[in-house]
């Protein structure tokens, strides 16, 4: 089985990252292809970002010339997932829910530490949606942005790992969901200083994936997620090249 | 005060009917300028045409040349007020949540009338988000298309009609709000029909974001929906000349 | 547009400078009269306090001589509207959820700080009737009385502003809601310290009832606030001539 | 033990019917006096009477010349429970509460079957308050007002029946709360037609009052229902000789 | 009347403790029989004794050979209500829901003090299931297992009237429940500490209980609690005499 | 890896067909050990049996004698899951809690359709516990118990899917869960009439505690399912020869 694990930024070297992690927990037999978006943001840390990558995603996967069995949405909380499911035949997993959804099955209540403050919002609506809050104990910001996570690590590890001891003692987790594509390296480190469960969100939903694969289930295409009506779409897809050349936020 | 006031689909018609509601109900002083996105669908009925509104509605926006007070976001359950909403210092209003707001100030519980079934879970979603659904009696489908509002409009009003009349005697709203861009001119069918006050989304996002400005009021900018960090944006926005020619979901 | 704001208590002082807090916003054309209630305390800050001005706004209102065009409570957290609701054919608006409503458009989540402790359980109430409690995030007391709001300026000043930074900083909220109709003069100082922006109830319920009333909208009749049903009612209005002298709460 | 029970209306014969239900469960020792309020509606269907009956039932309690150990407040789904409970140091039962509380030890979710569906909305917002809603299957209304209960019995039996049945089969109530005060004599017929247990809410409250009076147990007075504030409070209470003569809803 | 109060733990002393408890409130006429389970732990300080709990609580009734008119189950959070309930004819009353139902008539908020932080989900999970969350301010932990309530009984009390000074000050709980069948002694002392009323489950639990024999109620046997169908159960009840000896847990 | 799957009844043909249940779906590799308690009852549809059946489970496991890497629970809404996580260290999988969190990826909202209509109160209040109420649609009762599944399959089949159509269409299911352990058979029949994805929970759990062994993760210890604490256990694990003779239900 072929699955898709699309980045929701544009930096490539995190597309490799988050294409290993989910190599590294993938079955044998499972081909797992690593997407970086057509356009956006280099990190996506806010809801511009975020709505910009939901809709190169798509593009993402739409253009994807190859035959695929499944795809996982790479960016914790970001938007996007619904989009992807209306316009596929084939289950779509989103990061998110996926570490959520496995945490519940380890423990009373689980926290999620993700990078900066103005994350926080956008996870919370995104498991708010997901039906997942009600043994949602926290959900804690380290303060590292994304890209520190690759520049300094050693910060980011300690910061991240003080976090993650706080929702255990202060908030009651008894389990940890690391809240960005970028933190798989860390779960040896925070499982080591809290004693609890640490979730990654990429190796979760690649067992989910691979599992709705192997019971043959996809998404309900009866109501929310039908595919698309047949209608006129204007200027779109853009034509990317010559687009504007690459630049600081245009806000 | 100027305010924007954007449609979420391409259909210039629409636009037009949505600035002229608005415009009914505008102070004097107030100049409503009704903008069509650059690109997307000809009407918004999902999540895929949802996501992408909520980037085309940014764009046109964000190009906009002239000064402005504010902006109304005039797409019903649609994504995308949380990204214009960092992107501006002005205030961003969005016709669903505008409509719930109002409703609750007229009756104990209110419901809403829309389109097509499968716009029920995005609005239902996004009143969610909005914090507005302790006193929504219901979220109800007329199984009428965006599109047929316009075309077929004796059969549109006797559905919606229909609709609101049974959110009224099944599920005990006392206000009706019409959960669609295109369903202004309804009003006053509704109203004799229930006998209940009915909302336009468009007609309360107006007087609420003249309010705003008015008392001097704006997005806060501390956490959430604080200004996008500087960073790369690759390959965006997009070249929309030479984009792909207008054509059928490429779904 | 004639609009009664009605304070609760009976301290005509706080009358006169709510009435000024309600002209300062209200559009040209609109007129703002001030009206104290016949009975009740000279400050409400509890709940048999609170109930014996919700029955005294309602003879405020009923005895009022002149046509109206909407009425607002200005009371934070007080009893009532739903009365005045039932008796009324024009809009009616509680400046509590007029402040929450406006917040929602401003931020992810907001804050209410107010006086007494003892009121904070009044408030939060009232919000949970409105339907206003899911992106809530505190609701804080200062410690200072009503009337010490005018009495000592200052240290009013400094404990709201004190509160409001801490509703800021530990509780994520992104708008503060001033909760008490005597706090409108403090707006400046909390905007200068939080840097979060700050919603005084009746400013915004002035916007909120012009705004109904341009829209012809009023109260729904058709269940909860039906006019009362005719029937007996004994010994009421009181002969208020001779009441009991001023004095002590007789509790 | 004196247990007071005040009826929220002025119809005398109400009073007696509820104080002869409450003697019917008091334990011996228990002294019932049934209270009639000063002033206010001969039946309490809506928000302006309820209120007007919280303020009316404080002062019954309040000028009651003799000692009581806790007080009963007779109306369901009426305000003021909370206003008693601060100006008095005995226990203050509602019985809306009671009756719901009682019917949380007898199945697994109840059912209110109440007088005027306008009634609905009020019990609905009691039960809220109260934190009672949970396992609250529905309210129902029969149609029948509360003079008509007196007035009609017969129809009331049946209407009341038909929505009991109604509530078990189609609710899942697996108990049911009569909720009118004026409703006791109905119990055995709901019982013979539905076969789950009736609760009356005047009965309950009875050994509710009893039980916190035996245990030693009061209204906790640190916070929410501490005694009020000493203050100034202007022309109450009333001087009801000469007040205005009975006569129809004034509205 | 006879009621039953099972202990959920097989320690002699404490069933004879809160059997000395429910006798210091029963009414005159009202016999208590304290039983001990035939089987299970010495204390029940989690999910797989208090599953085991459960079912000897079962068997202790199932097997008591007189007559009864209610059953106490005496275990704070413990599992089990719901199957004696199911079993019996006459009402079953569960202590932490006595405890949680009686604060609530006492207070706006209540908190609950227990003993080691793992007995916390376990009450706050019997708490929804119970509908009576919304009004609980905490669950807080004294950190002193069940038996060194009673041997170690000078640091009990500190540890637990500490927390319940924390519930009241920082959690804003108006009343503390004893969160354990064997802190019935430490009320006065937790009282004069806090200043709120103190609730104990098994002495609310005998004035329900009493109550609902009295108005004649029990549970409803119409859906969740219908008797037990007719069918073959193996190997069950067990032969006590010659089971494992007495040891420590076997996990 | 080895996965014990234990029924929750007696009935030895039901433990094969869901041992071939899960064996169907297992990866190549896994090992399916199915388990029939020592005691209990043939069919589990009540709180008595499900508390009965807790505790026969967690003796079957802990009497199970070689090493296993996670434990499936097979009773759909059934009591225990907490005990068993409590005993071991390795993963616990409850396949109720297995069906809905699979269900939640792959439509907006789901419904269980389960056997008689008293296990629908249990499964509801399991699914509560577990925070997967959210987006749960329905449960729904077909009406034919347990064991009915087996002798009369025709009519359970027409049962069932007539349950599942209703909660596609009135409900607005998109998913539907089989919410017995013996339904698997049915998935066939229920998808052709709906048109919906159907989860069985035994295969779902399988997936999933396949998932949690390979992904190194095992329930939390720090809190709530940490181990028992050492202490004396009477009579207890039960002599079981000897034991009271299959019969009828004993209450």
């Amino acid at each position: 089985m072929r699955i898709l694990v699309v980045n929701v930024n544009t930096t490539v070297s995190m597309t490799e990252s988050i294409g290993a992690q989910a190599r590294s927990v993938a079955s044998p037999g499972t081909e797992i292809v690593a997407l970086t978006p057509p356009f956006g943001a280099e990190s996506v840390e806010g809801n511009y970002e975020s709505y910009l990558a939901a809709i190169a995603v798509m593009e993402a996967v739409r253009t994807y010339p190859h035959p695929f069995d499944a795809v996982i949405q790479a960016g914790y909380g970001e938007h996007g997932r619904e989009g992807l499911q209306e316009l596929l035949d084939v289950p779509v997993v989103d990061i998110t829910e996926a570490a959520a959804s496995t945490a519940q099955f380890l423990g009373h209540r689980y926290s999620v530490v993700t990078t900066l403050d103005r994350a926080v919002p956008l996870i919370e609506d995104r498991l708010k949606l997901a039906g997942l809050t009600d043994r949602c104990a926290s959900v804690r910001a380290s303060g590292m942005s994304v890209l520190e996570l690759e520049s300094d690590e050693e910060a980011a590890v300690e910061a991240i790992v003080e976090q993650a001891a706080q929702a255990v003692e202060h908030d009651k987790a008894e389990v940890i969901c690391l809240g960005c594509g970028g933190m798989a390296g860390l779960t040896e480190q925070v499982v080591k200083r809290t004693g609890v469960p640490v979730v990654d969100g990429v190796a979760a939903a690649v067992t989910i994936a691979e599992s709705l694969v192997r019971l043959g289930l996809s998404t309900s295409k009866v109501r929310t997620y039908a595919s698309p009506r047949p209608k006129k779409i204007s200027n779109w897809p853009p034509n990317l090249t010559g687009a504007g050349t690459d630049g600081e936020t245009q806000a």
